[in-house]
Order: C-alpha cells, then structure tokens, then sequence
C-alpha cells in the first residue's frame, strides 16, 4: 500500500489529506472518503486500517482529510483528545452551519483534486464516516452526487446542526449503510434510528449493535468496507 | 447440490424433511437448519435458493422440515396460501405452547438424526428462519445448545406465545443476527426491536431495511448465508 501526503489548496484554506493507493496501476479506480471521528485526524488508527482494507482487500483507494480544529489544521504542541473534542463543540455549537458548508467544500474540492490523479482518476466514490464523520460527511454525501455509496452511523437527529442534518437527509439518495450502536450515550439510538429513517435513499439499511459509542465490533468494519466494495465495483461485480 | 427427501420418526409423528449437501465428500461439515415461514413449506423457493446459496457457496449443508399444518404434514390437495395461514394462527392462538414444545422436539430429532449421516457428521450448526421460523426457531436455539450461530427476524415480542419468547429469549447464547422490516405490518418494527433488546446473546446485530414484512432485499439473503457462514467454519477461517 502506498501512503501520500497532500494539501489542498482552497482560497486561504489549506486542507491537509492522506491519500491510500494500491502500490501500482492506473486509474480508473474507486475512490472511497474517510471522514474521522471527533478528536482523531486523517491519521488515526481506524482510519488508516479502514483505508488498508479497502486499498488490500479490494484494490479501492482511500483518501482522508483533517476536520475542523483536527489534526494537522492545529498548530502548536499535539492537544489532549478531551480538548480537541471541547473545541470542535463550540464550533459546532457557535458556528456549525458555516463549519459545514467550510468542511463540504473543503471535501469536495479534495475530491476534484484526487480524481484528477492517473492513478484514482474519475471512477466511482464512496464515504465512510460515523460520529462526527457523519455530522460533516452526511452533508457532503448530500450534496455531492458523485458519491454512490455511503457508511454513516453513530450520529443522530440532534445537536446545534440538527436542522441542517434534517433538510440534508433527504437529499442522501445513494446507497446507505448506517450505523447504530444501541447503548450509544452520546448519540441516543431512538435520534439515531429517527436520522436513518430521514434519509433519502430508496436502498439504506439500520445496522445496530450493543453497545456504547465507542465500541463498533471488528466485523462492522469488515462488513461496511464489502459492503462499499459491492457498490463501488468498477466492473458491476459484486467481490465475494 | 444433492437433494434428499427424509422422514424422522417421533412417537407417533412423522416429521417430513428435506436435506441439501454438496453432491460428494464426507462429514463434518457445518449444517444450516431452515425454518420456513407462514403459508411456505421446507419446498419454498426461498429455502432452496438459501440452501443452495450454503451448499454451492460455502459448502454448508442444510435441512428443512415442514411446520406444523405445512407441507407435507397435510393429506390431501394443496391448499390455498391463505387457508394455511389461517390454520396455523388458530393454531397458534388454541395451542401454541404445545406446538412450539413439538416443534422443539421435531428440530431437535432431526437435528439428531442428521448428524448421524456420515456426510454431515458432528460439524458446527447454525439457524435459519424469520416470521414463523422465528416463531418456532426462537425456541429452538433457545432450547438447543449445538446451534453456534443463528439468523433471526420479522417477528416481534407479541403474538400468542408472546410470553413463551419472552422466556426463552435470554436463553439464546449464540452469536444472533436478527433482520426487521421497518415498514411491517404483521409485527411491527417496534415489537421486533424489543424482541431482539431480549436476546442473551452477547454478539448479536439488529439489520433493519425499509420495507414490508415480505420485502426482504436480496443481499440480506447473501449477507445472512456470509454470517452463518463465518460463524460456523470449521477451520475458524472466516470466508471473504
């Protein structure tokens, strides 16, 4: 597998990515997003192992970029996670629309970036994101309909973007598969199912487990990256 | 695929099955019992296409027995769909603890008898049945400790044996996969969700799609054989 570090420029913002590639051949190839969870980055461990099984077991490149007050986008010293999370609060809370609109753009010009690549080129595209990879990445699923599949979960009808996540959902039309965890304290499952119900999609699916927020078992990522792999297949054929 | 036609005898019960293998080769192998549903029999085509979907697939065999005023546990001409429904909810409504308790027993001797076949041996077992196969299968794994691994679904914590599944619900230990048709008319997704809440399995997953009780999308059929057949490999390995 082949790592890559890229920034993209748009107007004063620089977004800085990772991007996952098989280590040879050409594009087209399918592309898929992973959008991080609140105080993790374009580095954490889920998602790096989230982009080698795509990237290993299906030939699929995976890219990521920082949210907002994530990752690279800081300066200064690594912050404490419980820190990190505290600040995204209060920009989600004082500014959430606009750090909406900022992070879909931000994606979206990603997007165009990659797919201009030899080696990803203009092949399907997909998003993995749950928790705040779904408060950010449900409206770029929304409105990018390049995306033709998507992972989404742990995030509910609730909190200050509520009213934008709830005029967005309908708009999500591509295949969905979406997460529950059923014993969820920071994202209750009864907003959480009221969130998928919302969505758009003729094909969606309600994937629940016990458990709370943090405790997505092993096979929900095996399932989630076959499942991205059977829609996003070049070919039409789904892998086995 | 090998089809065999068996009876097993209990007491003065004849217990009509069907068993599917792969056309050569020894036991052990996994072994999928299919509980039809309401109005079907162990000749359904969703139940050769799922036991052909375990043979050919993954090289699991699978067995299917009529239920009770199904198939060929009836004399005389086929009878309507609907008078087969009715039947088996008066049934259900008289007596259904005591066909539930003779349901359990018939699985349970035909689970007996099958393994006693030098092609199916002492493998691992797994459960395969939603709406009335959740009825009388609930019970069955309940009530079965051989069984490893069990799909579940399209029933809900309601109906005449509504406290008998209440009973036995704790006592399903195996790793569960429960299906809901959130748009279900016959048990509402509601009931359902509580049901599967009661489960004692501590590894079990909720996989809820929108849609009427009868509109189960085709990839559940393939992701349920996948779950069976990861849970139930005898060398550990999980398939791809």
């Amino acid at each position: 597998m082949r790592q890559r570090r890229f920034d993209v420029r748009r107007g004063d913002r620089r977004v800085p990515g990772l991007l996952w590639t098989p280590a040879a051949g050409d594009g087209p190839r399918p592309l898929v997003l992973l959008g991080h969870g609140g105080s993790g980055s374009k580095r954490q461990d889920c998602v790096v192992a989230m982009a080698r099984r795509l990237v290993r077991g299906y030939g699929i490149a995976a890219a990521a970029i920082d949210g907002p007050v994530h990752g690279a986008r800081r300066s200064g010293p690594p912050a404490p996670p419980a820190l990190v999370l505290a600040e995204f609060a209060q920009l989600w809370a004082n500014d959430g629309d606009a750090m909406t609109d900022a992070m879909v753009g931000d994606w979206r010009a990603t997007l165009d970036a990659l797919r201009s690549l030899p080696d990803i080129g203009s092949g399907p595209v997909g998003w993995w994101g749950v928790s705040m990879g779904t408060i950010i990445g449900l409206p770029v699923v929304a409105a990018d309909d390049r995306i033709g599949a998507a992972v989404l979960g742990l995030m509910g009808l609730t909190g200050p973007t509520r009213a934008r996540i709830a005029r967005d959902s309908p708009n999500v039309r591509c295949p969905v598969l979406f997460l529950v965890q059923w014993d969820d304290r920071t994202f209750h499952h009864d907003v959480a199912v009221a969130l998928w119900e919302c969505l758009g999609s003729r094909d969606k699916r309600l994937v629940a487990h016990p458990g709370e927020h943090g405790d997505l078992p092993a096979d929900a990522f095996e399932n989630t990256a076959r499942f991205l792999a059977r829609h996003l297949a070049l070919d039409g054929e789904p892998p086995r």
